[in-house]
């Protein structure tokens, strides 16, 4: 049985039996890019070997980077995606119908190309969308572009590890850029890690956003194949703090009336995201 | 490099490497016992190729299933602890000050003297506890026996996969045992799957409960090396249900009141464990 196996994190591996043979596997000018089936995770994509998105699981983190920060802010009209070529962050956000654009950045239009054709059941209503702009440049320029200025509610980091093309992600100049094109009251969330494996990617993470923005914090998510249990989620902000007990209050009252439906967001899990364990407790700086 | 793969779920692997030799690796009269050292995972037992406990990732699974019904009830004196021969599990349980005996009772002798010795980080304090009464029984024997009868505040069934030696822990017997041991006010909590990969078991478990108990219900943990994200946990009792805001409000104050350490629970876990994703919701009966 063909399989693939996935070595991110030092001492340990993954591995995912395929149904069938690839879908896809080609290098693109950035990355290799690889889609299959396989028995227990559904269709999977893979980018230079590392987990990016299934079909079984990608709700519990397209969901939570996208209606938690949107149903506390009330009233987002304008969100930009750094990434997300399988526009499934994307589909999410467009769920809203306060929402009147979308404008994805991702530097790989190989990835987009290969995503709609292949992970239709996800984006094919978002690639349909009028509301949806799609850019195939790097979302790092992108951001220092002058229409960018001032202009979203929400910006999602669906950012990879801070290897390869996803490198300038981080650091000091992308929140800076981040924070420009953030409308007051605005939020930006960020993938930030497995703490369980990368516990030194969100304490930096955390560090970095506590120097940028005035607001900023740590909420989780669990997603099976991103491998290690929790997956660390961070938000910042120039106005609210996400989390307060207003604020998942009126995001209750709001999922309720949008009628959203959802795999894996709830209000409960909503206020259960910004509960830490100890151990990760400790690593907030 | 050598590795040790554990094949639970049909079509997945998680693979870990293994840092120097094995500690222990022989067959018992009852299974396959395996405990070793590895890079990313701290020390590891596996019992026929199946992950039971990892030095990282252990406090994830043993507070969960005692802290927390042991805060909700406010004092409990015995406790039986079916399965659970590392110890780990009656480490956290003698925390307790109002704890007068904890009963473990593991089938398998030869995994609690391999344990004894290759975990003694975890266990050395509580098998020095003159409170531990560890017998090498078959709990559901045990749990028939006329001392057992309405002594235990709380039972935990630290139960393998509903194969091998630990079948006899699931099924409706069992069930019937583990109601006539518990005292009135008492609660059982216990493993119950990943829902992940094992969705069918956390139904299956819940409607046994159900019909079993008067209360029952579900909460999770997150146990990263337990592969699959969330790992389902249930609860079953005589008397008040777990997981109401007063129980969780009471809980609050007596981790306090203890000065319990932990490196999992905490107070704002405790209530948030029992928020449940949709995917999982759907699953509860």
């Amino acid at each position: 049985m063909a399989s693939i196996k996935e070595r991110l994190h030092r001492g340990y591996a993954q591995t995912m039996e395929l149904k069938g043979k690839p879908l896809a596997d080609e290098k693109s000018q950035y990355q290799r890019i690889k889609i299959f089936d396989t028995i227990a995770n559904g269709r999977v994509m893979t980018l230079d070997g590392v987990v990016q998105i299934t079909t079984r699981d990608e709700s519990a983190y397209a969901e939570m980077l996208t209606h938690l920060p949107m149903l506390e802010h009330g009233k987002v009209e304008r969100v930009m995606i750094v990434g997300g070529g399988d526009l499934s962050i994307a589909d999410e956000a467009l769920k809203h119908k306060s929402v009147k654009e979308v404008v994805l950045v991702d530097i790989d239009g190989r990835v987009i190309e290969l995503c709609k054709k292949h992970f239709a059941d996800i984006n094919a209503k978002a690639f349909r969308d009028r509301r949806m702009k799609v850019v195939v440049a790097d979302a790092f320029e992108y951001l220092a572009r002058p229409e960018a200025k001032n202009r979203f509610d929400l910006i999602v980091g669906d950012r990879p590890d801070p290897i390869g093309p996803g490198k300038a992600l981080f650091g000091e100049t992308f929140y800076d850029r981040i924070k420009r094109a953030l409308k007051p009251g605005g939020f930006a969330t960020f993938q930030t890690g497995v703490p369980f494996y990368q516990p030194e990617e969100i304490t930096d993470a955390l560090k970095e956003l506590q120097a940028h923005f005035p607001k900023s914090g740590l909420y989780l998510t669990v997603v099976p194949t991103y491998i290690g249990g929790f997956m660390a989620l961070s938000w910042a902000g120039k106005g609210a703090r996400l989390g307060t007990p207003a604020g998942i209050k009126k995001a209750a009252r709001a999922y309720k009336r949008l009628k959203l439906k959802t795999d894996y967001y709830n209000p409960a899990i909503h206020a259960a995201a910004f509960a830490l364990p100890e151990w990760i407790a400790r690593l907030v700086p």
